[in-house]
């Protein structure tokens, strides 16, 4: 197999999270016990905008944008400066990190765009990257893609620690090695866990001895459950060359439908990825750099409101798979992901994850994307109608009785 | 200098197209002749859409999209499906290829990002590629940042010829020493040459006797002036599964500001670019694909009246330029480029170019951005104002008069 014939191997997409319209599974190849349950689809595999919608000034901000014209439609690759510049204040305010200014921040085709710029712009063939398993599934492909090396560091999330469940004796021996870049998300994506303190200064700290720039996914990083405290790996003592944070508003604030992200901090990552994004796309959509004009700008209590909303799904979700047996899952701190640990089931959990969709019209993702010790894993995304999602949970704990071993 | 920064090294971006706005010129450094010529100000680096505007449906498209919700803000990653099927009867009936179907069509980030897609879906390390030059500047660029191998076939553009000025015994050459893949547009950026009968099958039938794939970009197809033929690559006797096409409603329809593009043909190479679209982005962003309804459906006589307005400005530059002493010009065949010799200057082409925006208040691209050979060339996008288009070629002819050697 040639060279690009294995990169694309690698890049499958036919499991991936949202991709489910695309398969074409025979019901008769799967061991199926009992009938289907008749209740309304609830897709977990990502959010549900039309339950929880956009901020309302988005679409009157994008209008305007188009009204602009010319000056909108064809903004510089870094995006609009003035809108930069408006960001990057409301983000300097959020992060508590001063120094960030209109120039060290881009403006992308989403989040997603924000990662495959930053990876491509640090990763070549042969650079070892620590990327946390699990973590975002589209990590280890990107690195993978771009030829990386991935070096695993597990999370120990189930563990008695008061954090994520980070080793940093285990970082510490991979940034021995010689890994030049870490790829981690804050809330972590699909646990909900959310680095503590003592985690997240340790990073700083390791990245610092050894001269490791870090890449914060923090994508969650304003849905925090009440109670929850976040640090900023940005706003640690740490070279600001040496971070690189990603955000966006595709989650929390529901504007998906727009494909924002934003990528801040270390200058000459954030000019590399100016240069790739000018022939990836040229630019996030024009018009759409507008409906950034809401973001950390929401009406009074929007925000706060909304977090009450997930928190009042995210216990009503997690209160039921605790209680079904054989079931462990972790309460999320933060973001709208759950990743229960299946009991043993009499099928592969890829056939279980299809069986779920044709018997009881549940879309979740399997824990496989996620890392390679996640195959008794699903992800939920629990950014949906509030008595939708939770009778969907009811469902998948049903089925976990049929096919239980 | 490690193989990153090597690779971004090429990227450069500061002289590209549309990124003036990021120069910081010091007049003093340039050698300025007489005074600034007050007049207002015309950025041919890219077409002006508030000249051209929109075809007004699409914005309803877009309110029609967004009022859609979850369904249209989260496509398939190769974008919706309605939508692609929709598109692929009516691109069929335009290129005369009845094999096109939804499956073979993805939606992506602007035509920039369908070649973004198709090169790193074709090119690695090593991979030899046929680039015309002079052509679009991001050619080159994404050949090179792919490690592919940039084989240039000079276009004699000025030649005698009735086709676009392809020499066919210079790209058999090419393809027998290691050729793997094409990368044209047609009609021409910068020249708007278009390519003519004979050498449209010249291509078909030499990467059919040499297995080469051919990325054809057709970006301008539908601006093509009066008395003009076109010939579609893909119509011609060769194997569908060698030639994949690029177009896109960004500049004809002047939609750039929502950033849709599409590619559609070999399967192989499609189903490769929507793995790649997964982890780059996931998607075009879903509300804007839906102002793709609106494409090659404009209402009756929009799109002839539009070219008749182009026809008219391209007549008035052609003019002057060709009456401008030592300026050699080709007139364009189609699309909304001039790509006019200038005679021998007192400065470098590149302060050429800035003095013409210091002093005349006029916005060009070096033709260096475009191929080897071009460092004497300027590329206008005359999608303007016609009067304040036509003001400015004057201004321009005056600088040339005030710095010839």
């Amino acid at each position: 197999m040639d060279l690009l014939s294995q990169k694309f191997a690698k890049l499958g997409t036919a499991d991936a999270p949202g991709q489910e319209v695309r398969l074409h599974i025979s019901e008769a190849a799967l061991s199926l016990r009992g009938d289907k349950i008749h209740d309304r689809r609830v897709d977990f595999s990502h959010g549900d905008v039309d339950a929880f919608t956009p901020v309302p000034a988005a679409l009157d901000e994008f209008l305007e944008g188009f009204r602009a014209g010319g000056a909108q439609a064809y903004t510089e690759y870094l995006g609009s400066a003035d809108i930069r510049s408006a960001l990057a204040g409301r983000l300097a305010a959020f992060t508590g990190v001063s120094t960030l200014g209109a120039d060290n921040l881009i403006i992308t085709n989403g989040t997603q765009g924000a990662l495959f710029l930053a990876v491509a712009s640090m990763v070549a063939r042969g650079t070892k990257v620590a990327v946390i398993q699990p973590d975002y599934f589209a990590n280890r492909k990107l690195v993978e893609f771009m030829e990386g090396e991935v070096v695993p560091i597990d999370l120990a999330y189930f563990g008695n620690g008061s954090g994520a469940g980070l080793d940093l004796q285990q970082l510490e021996d991979a940034f021995k090695v010689g890994v030049k870049v870490m790829l981690f998300s804050n809330p972590n994506n699909p646990i909900g866990a959310v680095y503590s303190a003592e985690e997240v200064n340790g990073i700083a700290r390791l990245a610092t001895q050894y001269g490791i720039t870090i890449i914060a996914d923090q994508l969650y990083s304003r849905l925090l459950y009440s109670g929850e405290v976040y640090h900023h790996l940005s706003a640690e003592d740490i070279d600001p060359n040496q971070v690189l944070t990603l955000m966006g508003p595709s989650k929390t604030e529901s504007l998906s439908g727009f494909r924002l992200g934003v990528a801040f901090g270390a200058p000459h990552i954030v000019e590399r990825m100016e240069k790739l994004q000018a022939i990836v796309s040229l630019r996030a959509a024009g018009y759409n750099q507008a409906a950034l004009r809401t973001w950390f700008a929401e009406p009074e209590g929007w925000i706060e409101q909304r977090i009450a909303l997930h928190q009042a799904i995210r216990d009503g979700i997690v209160q039921r798979f605790a209680a079904a047996r054989g079931v462990r899952i972790r309460t999320p701190q933060g973001g709208s992901y759950v990743f229960p640990r299946l009991p043993e089931l009499t099928v592969p959990l890829g056939d279980f994850v299809h069986i779920l969709r044709l018997q009881a019209n549940v879309i979740v993702a399997s824990g496989n994307q996620f890392g390679t010790r996640s195959g008794d894993s699903i992800r939920l995304n629990f950014s949906q109608d509030h008595d939708a999602a939770l009778a969907a949970v009811d469902r998948i704990v049903e089925m976990l009785d049929r096919y239980r071993r």
